[in-house]
């Protein structure tokens, strides 16, 4: 039998370094697809520096592609496609990015991403595929092609439920992966629960993460100012409801724990950094999904529900600031009646 | 009878305007206190370019003096103290500065200011003296000591209700300040009702005003964005119903006049504007002030509170930016429990 075939769709910082731990471990063909990076590193490879691999020079898997397209068009059936890009529906939706990569019934979908309840679009578009979760720990970032690796690549795997599947077959699927992306120098694990612990991480990325981006303020200065008390710590007892009537119960200490995990710091939380950059943010995936589940589940969440509202503007003003769109010189009427 | 003084604090755009205005009509001697601008008008005045009032060069009032306490200290007993500053009263309250030229049971207040319910801390202080409001719908702006005024200086005086005084009383003495300041070239009148002007220009400025600023949009990309339907007009309802519930009676069609009154512009709101240049934001006079009434009256607004909380956040940043005070290198421990 061949080693399983792998794509993966993002050579980021994370990315590049899941990438590089896989040909580590020589336990499947590993092709990439990348965009900005295309024309350099098909020349000379990437320069990482690791401190999992060490300083790599040269590096490449065994195929790059510019485009999921290219990858597709190979000819290549792939067991796995990995995405690791940011997820960024509303500007681009990775189940179609992904899709000349992906065969129906085939291919497992491996989503190494931030965010909450990512399965379901692809389980909904690839109900006969396998959807798996990453959370990853890493600290790597992209300058320009070359990968600065300060922190252990420490991720753990699981799987969305998708329930044309078994969950024993599920999480085989889950434990296969990492046996084929877990080696001597990673930290690979299984997690059994994805659903606790995407809500786990929501109790900061739903609350602190995006009054910060939204003040433009770092989690030290929306402490003193009282901004946390007031607005965050509110918005984390709604995502603490949510998630009870989800069926998962966070420890008791949920809250104090994540308004505490910043002490000492005055830390920008990723979303108010991507403010910063310009770089448009994963508000969908972050607090939009959320927001989805709450409905369907019936609880209210009056103020994530202003939080969101309001930073859809900011979103609107960073996709507007990257191209993504543009509005006309002249402002279009508004024929609308508000009362 | 000799004529009455008048000192004017706040040579901004506005204030320079209505000292040019009482001074035009000769009815009062005119003292006012500049403090940035100081040096250069007392040699040479100032330059006024007005559509009222034509090009002036070297204009001065009677007295210019750079402080406050300069100006009480002339010996002079000023029959009105006219404030035409910025309020910020979590910067520095303006019954502080101006209290040296106050004299208690003498010098009547006007506050030609944004914001609501300004009289309550001037007639706290000062119980025994009047305090007129000030709306101004001028279109003016000071450029290092150069004014440039592009539209008529229209103003509606009124009173803030003092119960040491009869309404009567309170009236008599802002038409009598009318008559002081109204000439052939300004628009001054006298408007009776105070409280609803001044809820029916929060229903803008507690809501459309600080969406924007907090989300750093116009209005016309709030609009767009979703998040003027989503956030400002479920903030215009609470404010008028808080309106209701202190006997204030705004017309019915007050949201959709307020949605549409930016038709046709990208229009950047004054809080916005103020964000944009690093200024302080008069968050307390516009909205702090109003959730005190809320609380007072009891009514609910929790989208107006979230918008107020979140905006301490940015406040707190442009204090900090403006060295009104400085965060530690090292960030303070948090000894707080949260839950």
């Amino acid at each position: 039998m061949s080693i399983p075939n792998i794509l993966l769709i993002g050579t980021g910082g994370v990315g590049t370094i899941v990438a590089c731990g896989i040909v580590y471990n020589k336990k499947a063909t590993v092709s990439v697809v990348t965009r900005s990076d295309y024309e350099k590193v098909i020349e000379e490879g990437w320069e990482i520096k690791s401190v999992d691999y060490g300083h790599l020079k040269g590096w490449k898997p065994d195929h790059i592609y510019p485009t999921v397209d290219a990858a597709g068009a190979s000819g290549t059936i792939y067991d796995y496609v990995i995405i690791t890009t940011k997820n960024l529906p509303d500007v681009i939706k990775p189940e179609d990015v992904a899709a000349p990569a992906i065969t129906p019934g085939k291919t497992t979908v491996v989503l190494i991403q931030n965010g909450f309840d990512l399965g379901r679009p692809f389980i909904a578009k690839y109900p006969n595929n396998y959807c798996l979760s990453g959370v990853s720990h890493i600290g790597s970032h992209n300058h320009g092609g070359i990968i600065n690796q300060t922190q252990n690549d420490k991720c753990l795997i699981s799987y969305f439920d998708n329930p044309n599947f078994s969950k024993d077959d599920q999480e085989a699927k889950a434990k296969e992966f990492v046996e084929i992306y877990s080696n001597d120098k990673n930290t690979i694990s299984y997690f059994p629960d994805v659903k606790w612990y995407r809500y786990r991480k929501l109790v900061y990325n739903a609350t602190l993460n995006t009054t910060c981006a939204l003040t433009r303020v770092d989690s030290g200065r929306l402490l003193m100012s009282g901004t946390l008390e007031a607005v965050s710590v509110p918005a984390m007892r709604e995502v603490i409801k949510v998630a009870k009537a989800d069926g998962v119960e966070l420890p008791e200490d949920v809250i104090n724990s994540v308004v505490h995990s910043d002490d000492g710091d005055w830390f920008k939380p990723s979303m108010l950094v991507d403010v910063e950059k310009g770089n448009p943010i994963e508000l969908e995936v972050i607090l939009g999904n959320l927001l989805v589940v709450a409905r369907e589940l019936n609880v209210e969440t009056p103020v994530l529900d202003i939080l969101y509202n309001l930073l859809k503007a900011t979103q609107f003003k960073l996709k507007e600031g990257r191209g993504l769109f543009a509005v006309p010189t002249e402002r279009p009427e508004n024929t609308g009646h508000y009362a």
